[in-house]
């Protein structure tokens, strides 16, 4: 059977670990307002809003949980590591939940604590959200800024991790095909996207089965174009494009899936007719400095020398002016995440590290190339997990 | 012709607003990094990641943009208030971004500056990131943080946005329609969705015509039931559900598109097949309940008040114990904003403000009951700005 999600046994273990790091900075409390370290360590997914809501990693025993009363239910559903909640009604309240979590936190006996926090003000902020800080509310207890534990224990997938993020793949692979299969000049790109998405999700669901659901409110799997079709396929963030795709063009899209909250990201520049001269030139140079990076990285391999090598290839064919960003960044359960492949990051590679390997040529007013793989580090060298074609034929579409 | 964004002369109002307050604030230079506050004011729409980006308003002329290399084609193409722009090639670099904003900003000339900011970070801070903040690299300068300047003037919606919230819940309304006949026992909450925003979007599209593009990276139409199926209809949150949809099913939706940025909600309680006499009661409650909300709104009523007409009929059902949220909040360019419809808000609602309206009933292990409805607040009352059917016939699935 397939797995779909982290078992009970490895959150238990990401606890300890996190316990250990507690003991060893001397906390006697824990508390995450970011979504994505509360379901890191508690399997409960929940959506980050203005309503403050905060996990509690107490030195031993259960998980406490503070938050909206809208979110009670939905983390009793999904976790069995919590055991203290408290809630509030909503948000602001007659009493400000701030206020509320202070009484509480006293209550548990942590009023004179060391509190450690990824973030002090006890609440992730979203969409216009005021109230005092956490650490203001409780006075007598002391507050430290520890948002590195998470981000640190993030930092190396797992075998189970792994697993998820190549299942992932698996999925982004089969959105991108429809993808390439359905895109045709007269189409626009939403209209591609959303068909190859909705395709690719209904397979997966009903090959994985019942026990399958996005971790996170969004499509299991996804295939598109991110706005990147023809000149603006040089702009590597572009949002929409307002007209039909047409002969000519080259697209960058992008493809994948959620796997028990992982993600996988596949990136594929592809031109439609017969490409030109610059575009195999440009397209050719970009798969040139993604093989560099890609023969690059391994264990023990500094970030900056897998950037360095893929802008060396960029550099070399005078392309210097046409980069607009690094080589890539971590992956899991953000879209983005550390590891960054930048010149600026001096981190070595360890085995188990996910990362994106995408390198990018971007001419303005002309066209966009860049692939993007996903590429974890073993213990001799890198695996691409990504699997589809990266050559010229493969991706034109005639 | 229908617009689809907001004029270049509403923008330069809006940065005339800003420099008002800047003035009464005593500030040389407002520096923004939340993504939507820089939509409202630049049109510069782009996607919110680890690296550092800061739109600056100056006392006078053209705006500022500090920001990585990927957004800086993407920025000339999308406003024409941008002035100045110094870029760096990405994060984290040889040299932090915050480091070239502290030089680049002093070389603009504010390094003595009193300097107002949303985020005295100078990021937004997403992925991980880190990074000093810039107020300790402009150590001369003084920094003041002033989160409220842009939610208070997002606060009141003009009449141009006032039309694309609208147009917005037009495209809303078509997507539930297509979802409300798509909907079918043994078909998959997501294929369902999916399915509807597919062919919302492409009519969407098609009738706006080339002009017409989603602001952010999203579908144009979209609408879904939001993991509210059967039991977990019960959970206002819920994210995924595993099953297909089944009769006797509760199900909870919503729908909306985008247009220029802004967003609508439409929400409805759904039931697959004839109603029980317990599904009926809990609706009937549900309706009168969001009835009680939506006669109580109008300029002048505190939003305190208008929570409580709400509660008071689900209170006076019996069904205390069944609350999990508040009536509503805000709606414009993201999802949720203030103002928020909370017994704890004792704000006056104004002529233009923009709010859902969606008390809810949710009985655990059994299912959830809510409508939410746009309002818009007029001179003498409050107008439905969705105009989907409330009624328990026209939302049985037979």
């Amino acid at each position: 059977m397939v797995e779909l999600r982290i078992g009970w046994s490895e959150y238990r273990g990401r606890i300890e670990k996190v316990r250990e790091e507690m003991a060893r900075r001397g906390l006697d409390l824990l508390l995450l307002t970011n979504g994505r370290h509360i379901f890191y360590l508690s399997h409960f997914s929940h959506i980050t809003t203005e309503r403050p809501a905060v996990l509690a990693v107490p030195p031993d025993g259960d998980l406490v949980f503070l938050g909206p009363m809208l979110e009670v239910d939905h983390l009793r559903h999904q976790t069995e590591l919590v055991g203290e909640v408290r809630a509030y009604l909503d948000y602001p309240g007659e009493r400000h939940p701030i206020v509320l979590f202070a009484e509480w936190l006293t209550d548990l006996g942590y009023g004179k604590a060391r509190i450690g926090a990824d973030n002090p003000a006890g609440a992730a902020g979203a969409y216009g959200y005021t109230g005092p800080p956490l650490s203001e509310k409780m006075p007598d207890a002391s507050f430290v800024k520890v948002g590195d534990v998470l981000w640190e224990m993030r930092l190396v997938k797992s075998p189970a991790e792994i697993a998820l993020i190549e299942e992932s793949a698996k999925w982004g692979n089969l959105a991108h095909r429809l993808l390439q299969e359905y895109t045709a000049p007269g189409l626009w790109d939403a209209e591609v996207s959303q068909m190859a998405s909705t395709e690719a999700s209904s397979i997966m669901k009903k090959t994985l089965g019942p026990e399958y659901e996005p971790v996170l409110r969004r499509a299991p799997a996804r295939a598109g174009f991110r706005g990147q079709v023809g000149w603006k396929s040089a702009m590597p963030h572009s949002i929409g494009i307002g007209r039909a795709i047409k002969e000519g063009d080259v697209l960058v899209t992008g493809a994948g899936a959620d796997v028990g909250g992982y993600n996988s990201e596949l990136e594929r520049t592809m031109i439609v007719g017969t490409p030109t001269a610059k575009q195999e030139r440009y397209f050719e140079v970009m798969v040139r400095a993604q093989d560099a990076a890609l023969e690059a990285m391994g264990p023990g391999v500094r970030c900056s020398e897998v950037d360095k090598a893929a802008m060396k290839v960029i550099v070399d064919a005078g392309y210097q002016d046409l980069m607009r960003h690094h080589t890539g960044h971590g992956i899991g359960l953000e879209g983005h995440e550390p590891p960054w492949l930048d010149v600026g990051n001096d981190l070595e590679l360890r085995p188990g590290m996910v990362l994106s390997c995408e390198p990018g040529i971007y001419e303005l007013g002309y066209a966009g190339f860049r692939h993007s793989d996903t590429v974890v580090i073993t213990d001799d060298g890198a695996d691409r997990i990504t699997y589809y074609p990266r050559d010229l034929e493969s991706l034109t579409i005639l």
